[in-house]
């Protein structure tokens, strides 16, 4: 393992990666590879004949996961090296898949080279992360985390009524719970950034040291609908005016916390919506994400404040929670020796936080666990535009290969 | 004419409103009687048998407005008393039905009461005032002065692709283009307020002196949508953000400009509207009403002045204007003789204009027009809980007899 340090192929890299895309490619070179569709059951025949090849041996877990393992010289726990091969509907060549496809070109480059490696490698496969066909998102690892009750999960339905348990039957990736991932020396994740923060620093790798807690309340306004025409300004209870007054104020206070905090409202439906009439009712989210516990405390506390605001335009509010979830910090080792790893390859990178949610923040409570991100051009994703150059997937993949070789001296 | 002055019968007016409320009346006390509906023909079938109970004779133009006229001594261009026997959806009891229940006691009361007055009276029921079943609303009186084309409108179509003509066809009131009103020597409609400043300020009768200007802008504000957990806030272009600030600006501006402008941002769409995504688009109207064209020029400087507004959050802002329409100012000369009526009657009241639009304001270009207001309770119109005490309706419609009366004397 001394000497010359081990390289993953670009090229073949490449060629994997767009021939993991022929599966659903769009029009506009983008993917729509649903959880369990018949596009699915493709690349996953795909993955598996590629694992086959390389001596690999395949297993399917009672969630559809799949794992492909490439033995070792001792018998230990595998690394797992992976993430998913669904997309959204129109989504990128690169979320997910590129995961899998590094695991895959670890494994070539260490078969090709003949290097023998005392720990066992494992690629793992999750089922239905994006949860763009069968919500929620990362069903299957959440399932093996015990975050998910199985038997509800199978139960979900697709919009066209059809459960992920008849679709995961349908498909032939129904296996064994004795299968499923229950101990590993180690997962590791990489996957594009999803972001535009890598990019607008000039850097190649991210560190990932954990995926942000967040919260989502939604607030519901409700004043009086009444003539738009004849009802003078002061006797109105217009709860547009109100959301409008709340959202200035959850600006203004939010927006002092902490530059690392991010906080959205995406979704705001006004009732009765008619240009004439002055709305009677608001409903908006105000999600947040911060890595920090204590800064989470304060958005909470922000939003339950508005109780006692005083410029409702005498419209009630109705705060609720709808969900949270705490930070997941990723193993400490691990990210030690990923920063070891970037660095002895000569790479910019920083440690850096997951605004979004994956797979690796279930497994996390599985076994030691890091993430390594690669750049988004724009910070664009689940759009088919997503890019992250080949170059960049190159240079994150020989990160994951190093980190592979340097656990094997632990 | 001298002497004890003639009143209604506040009992009957009662008794015709409910028999009217009966056609299409609601579980909750509201009607829904669309326009040419079946509901429709029948109240406007009961309408014809009380006109000609009276010795009335009853005319139908091609737009299907009847008119019921009673003879008067002289060959004189009668006094049109009326409004519309349509409603909106759940609406209410009084709005429309009101004025043409007023003509039918103000004639019935005369009639009574053997009166022989020199200039004819015609009740009118105009179609399609609500425009809830054929947009536009005001469609009828609205051909009737030129305002809109009516080939345009025959084709106009229901929700379920009926034909306003094909409807006003099978409804059996298609009449003749030469029965519309062409001339009269007044048209007074008395109406529900459908706001609440009467009641606010105790007083029975409003002497309607205009319909106010209004103006109604689209305001459409592009952004970007990115992940809500992986975007710093400094790299947003959040639509929601800048429609925020744009509405913030707009009530800030618009609020010190008169007390008696109303502004409405009822109508507002966001996209793609999911929580966790930053909007990447914001669509709302902004519409706005005043009497005072100075008011309103001021108006429109201010919405057209956001073109620069510097708060955009990066974002783009389009301004649209959808339409417009002036205040219309309603003939002085019948005002003052309603002021004269109303005080003779010692009726508390205050010249007011009307925020909502009425068949009033077309006809205004046909022949000398006013109208008289009665209290809305809570000012709620178009719902089921619209009300109007059956003392509010009597002494209206006395204003409404007095004024007739007096009209005789010119």
């Amino acid at each position: 393992m001394e000497g010359q340090k081990l390289l993953i192929n670009g090229d073949r890299l490449k060629e994997s990666l767009e021939k993991f895309a022929d599966f659903g490619r769009t029009k506009n070179n983008g993917v729509t590879r649903l959880s369990l569709s018949e596009e699915d059951r493709k690349v996953r025949e795909y993955f598996r004949s590629c694992c086959e090849e390389l001596g690999m041996t395949i297993k399917v877990d009672d969630m559809g996961n799949m794992y492909a393992t490439l033995a070792g010289t001792e018998d230990k726990a595998p690394i797992v090296m992976g993430s998913h091969l669904d997309t959204v509907k129109k989504g990128g060549r690169f979320d997910g898949v590129l995961g899998v496809a590094a695991g895959l070109e670890v494994v070539r480059t260490i078969v090709e080279n003949k290097v023998r490696l005392p720990i066992p490698l494992t690629i793992v496969d999750f089922t239905n992360e994006e949860g763009a066909r069968f919500e929620p998102s990362m069903m299957a690892s959440g399932v093996l985390s015990g975050k998910f009750d199985k038997q509800t999960m199978l139960e979900k339905k697709d919009i066209n009524g059809i459960t992920f348990e008849a679709a995961l039957k349908s498909s032939g990736y129904a296996g064994e719970e004795s299968s499923r991932l229950k101990e590993a020396t180690a997962f590791l994740e990489i996957h594009i950034e999803q972001g535009p923060i890598l990019e607008r620093e000039s850097l190649t790798i991210g560190v990932v040291e954990c995926v942000v807690g967040m919260v989502c309340y939604e607030l519901e306004i409700t004043g009086e609908s009444d003539h738009a025409g004849t009802t003078p300004m002061d006797m109105r209870r217009d709860a547009l005016f109100a959301a409008n007054n709340v959202i200035y104020e959850l600006r203004q206070k939010l927006g002092n916390l902490d530059k690392e905090l991010v906080y959205t409202m995406g979704r705001m439906n006004i009732s009765p919506n008619i240009h004439t009439v002055i709305p009677n009712k608001v409903v908006f989210t105000i999600e947040a994400r911060h890595k920090d516990p204590a800064i989470m405390k304060q958005v909470e506390e922000i939003i339950l404040q508005l109780d006692s605001y005083s410029k409702l335009e005498e419209c009630t509010l109705n705060i609720e929670k709808l969900w949270d979830r705490n930070t997941v910090w990723f193993n400490e080792e691990i990210l030690a020796i990923m920063e070891k790893s970037v660095s002895s390859l000569g790479y910019s990178y920083k440690r850096m936080a997951s605004g979004a949610g994956h797979d690796a923040q279930f497994i996390a409570s599985i076994c030691p666990t890091a993430m390594i991100f690669v750049p988004s051009i724009k910070g664009k994703s689940h759009c088919e535009e997503e890019l992250t150059t080949w170059e960049d997937c190159e240079k994150g993949v020989n990160v994951l290969l190093e980190t592979v070789i340097e656990m094997q001296k632990e």
